[in-house]
């Protein structure tokens, strides 16, 4: 049948989306989510998804500005149309809800049908939400990380080993990176770290490092700088590297589900030329791992998953069960990362980041990693690569931790008693800093008085909220007194309750396990 | 934060979505997907869900017909948008996810959250896909079933019993409630018959009986309709019975699932009034339900769920290995119930009406109901009955089987060998059905010549394809010859291979499940 096209001046988030009316569809015998087969007089063949409007001109066929580029239409062009086949990867879908384990050639079909936009939102999160029920083999996981890495760009700096850094995330103030990239580059080797933004979490490495410096570096300039200076961190997510992940996540995120967690971290690695890689597996109640047989299960799928990729994987637990430091925010971050490096830093944060970037360490051969990584940071080495990182990037390498700018507008929250911190909730943190208004607004944030079992006296200051606007403080200072993030008591066990459960409770999402 | 409203001329199928770009969106700490809260000086708040564009007018917000009419908004009129709590339902959704039972008032509330076009169609999709894997208990069938009448309207005719009849369907030229609602009728009872059109199969009973006379009534006109003559047979999309199972079925369609069966059908039924139904579940190996434990099972659920929604149900499991009758196609297939009324049908839809019609006799309370019905039948009662019902819905009470007109294009499909019909395939002969056009081309279908277990000689004709147009014959017929879907054989076990699978056979997927 033939159509008239009609422009509509709208974008369908990279898919290829065109309108009928419901009569012209009636008479094609589609109705809506059908595809249907595209051409012009000029044109190739290509497939759309339709949607139809019981409104529409008859004749008409609406395009959404990705296909009628590709169709090279304007306004009244004659298109032919005609009902397509189904992607035969539906029925491999199809194949996942009913349970049964998909064959590598059927998961390639997949993802490069969700790459080339071929499949619905209808169909993607149908098939994300069979993952997360069914689960993956390991054979899958395999295929999955493999597909993804084969529809995007890779990145091969033309030399071995490559070292890489990477958190399951879900702990608030975690800004570890920014110290052991610079550790592993003072020891002379390369670290190319691409970090992604949060999502729902107060800050994403990219977020805390784009408060020093500019992080969206295109890809010929990232390969420059890691020549240059031997590391760099920078924001992955515009950098093409498997484009599948993107779009998993763009289903998962409103389902609060992560069944691609595996292949979408592997994938990043494998396409960002990794070869040896510490894995940080954050574990606490409230963290995204809750327990340490979660957290080894998930250590030995990495490792597994690592050696069919063709990479040297080693995980680490690390404690989750309070923020990382006392800052949480990007500005704020930055500032304890940069006081880090200048050889104050907080003693978690220290132990972490040595922790880390010793393993790494000798991953790649050295011997006591860790007591490396420590004369790093004492001597003010890893301070000064970290200079070289925020020069190359295009940052002032004289950067000092007061220059960051912090929100104006502060309110402290005091103990009401004596005793020792006996709690902290990292969720109701996470969420009393996206009140204020992070990761967007770098300057707001949260900053600890006190972590746990620390010992305070009534009215000690056990944390500080900062904000740009007095509005958002005090949204936020309700927040807080609502959820009372840390508690207070005289001896571990006064207070035993730690949560109440009523028939009309509702179990809360995870909303930042996209948070990679 | 303040927009301006900018009008898209778009629908979005009755869903609110608005447009921003990617860096008001930013400012606004949301991303795509996510829900916000919406409102003009002269508005209450609403609830939209957000579609972010790269390219879009900053501070503009793209609104769709359905959110602008609620939003009384023209091109540049102030909207105040900010980010929106996430519905309850999502996380009710995604218990069902992660394998728990939902409780009623949970159900409810993603029930009505669909209706009222809260949920977007990844979240609607990843719903819909955990039901197909988890399945449904019976407490949530029956709370789905009650959730999904009380957000729709529902019709009282005033007395009782009301009855009913319904195929699971599944198996081609089923025109058996055209014989079935005129018996029942003619015995004095009362049958609002609501149904489906085709969405994949070549002819829903609302296609068929449009052949003859209208069947897009309104609700009173039905009720008049019913009031006069005790029965009708009408298209029940468009009562806005039961709306969310319409909302349901655009998610299971592109996917091929169908988990929410027993509450779409029940749902209508209790819509409708209706206080004793029978329920026809044809059994094939190439229709909807396949085997007989299957149809058991689900004719148990039936009962059950009747009982718990205050109706009387009977079930009859039915052979579905071959089509019904020798018509396929909606004008072929009126024609064929016309004769059938007339006196000369086919022996399978005879027996096959007359014993649900006896069934539904039985159950309001007549002694052998079957020779009751096959009185009415033989007597001309039943066809005079399907006579006042045609004039009632505006149809002409005199149409004779020859006036329903007929493809003038026809091809025969012959027999290449004397024999025994041995096999009929259900899918193909669907399939071969929609290439000439069914169900929107009405005069288009298919006439067996034989059916399983005739004799036939070499160059008997097995089957008729008819088109309006010679392309479209065409296409049948090369279709014809690659599916063979009329296996003739000396002997039955001359040929016992059915099917054949390779490595690379892909499992075709249930088509037709969705016509209800």
């Amino acid at each position: 049948m033939e159509f008239n096209a009609r422009l509509l001046d709208l974008e369908a988030g990279g898919k290829y989306i065109v309108v009928m009316g419901v009569d012209d569809a009636k008479k094609l015998g589609v109705i809506s989510n059908d595809r249907l087969m595209l051409h012009t007089d000029n044109s190739d063949d290509v497939v759309a998804i339709l949607n139809t409007a019981e409104e529409f001109p008859l004749g008409s066929l609406g395009v959404y500005k990705e296909i009628g580029e590709h169709l090279e239409v304007s306004d009244g062009t004659p298109v032919q149309v005609q009902p397509a086949e189904r992607p035969e990867s539906l029925n491999f879908i199809r194949s996942k809800i009913m349970g049964e384990k998909l064959m590598p050639r059927q998961i390639e079909a997949i993802v490069a049908d969700v790459v080339e936009r071929h499949l619905s939102s209808i169909e993607l999160s149908s098939f994300v939400t069979a993952l997360q029920i069914h689960g993956t083999s390991m054979e899958e996981v395999e295929a999955l990380s493999k597909s993804m890495i084969k529809m995007g760009k890779t990145i091969d700096f033309g030399k071995t080993p490559i070292c890489d850094k990477h958190s399951i995330g879900g702990v608030p103030g975690d800004k570890t990176t920014m110290i052991v990239v610079p550790i592993i580059a003072a020891a002379g080797y390369t670290i190319p770290k691409s970090s992604s933004r949060a999502i729902t979490s107060p800050a994403g490495t990219a977020d805390r490092m784009e408060a020093i410096c500019p992080v969206d570096l295109r890809l010929d300039e990232i390969i420059d700088v890691v020549n240059e200076v031997g590391a760099c961190i920078v924001w992955g997510g515009a950098l093409d590297l498997a484009p599948a992940d993107d779009l998993f996540i763009q289903v998962e995120y409103p389902l609060s589900i992560d069944p691609l967690l595996l292949p979408s971290i592997m994938s990043k690695k494998k396409a960002m030329g990794s070869t040896h890689v510490v894995i940080d597996i954050p574990t606490g109640r409230e963290a995204k791992i809750k327990t340490m047989e979660e957290a080894q299960q998930l250590a030995i799928d990495f490792i597994e998953l690592g050696k069919r990729l063709g990479m040297k994987i080693r995980c680490a637990v690390t404690d989750g069960e309070q923020p990382i430091g006392y800052a949480i925010g990007p500005s704020l971050e930055a500032r304890e990362a940069l006081q880090t490096l200048a050889g104050s830093g907080p003693p978690d944060l220290v132990d972490k980041a040595t922790s880390l970037a010793g393993i790494l360490l000798e991953m790649v051969g050295e011997e006591d990693g860790k007591r490396m990584a420590i004369e790093l940071l004492n001597s003010g080495e890893a301070d000064k690569q970290m200079r070289r990182i925020i020069e190359a990037q295009g940052g002032d390498p004289k950067v000092k931790p007061e220059d960051l700018i912090v929100g104006g507008e502060r309110l402290d929250v005091r103990a009401e008693r004596e005793g020792r911190v006996l709690w902290i909730n990292n969720r109701s943190i996470a969420q009393i800093a996206r009140t204020v208004g992070t990761p967007a607004t770098k300057c707001a944030g949260i900053r600890l008085g006190s972590k746990l079992g620390d010992e305070v006296k009534e009215g000690d200051v056990l944390f500080s909220v900062y904000a740009d606007t007095l509005r958002k403080l005090e949204q936020a200072g309700e927040l807080a007194r609502d959820l009372e993030p840390i508690v207070v008591g005289s001896y571990k066990g006064e207070n035993m309750v730690m949560m109440r459960i009523s028939e009309a409770t509702t179990p809360g999402a995870e909303r930042y396990i996209l948070d990679r």
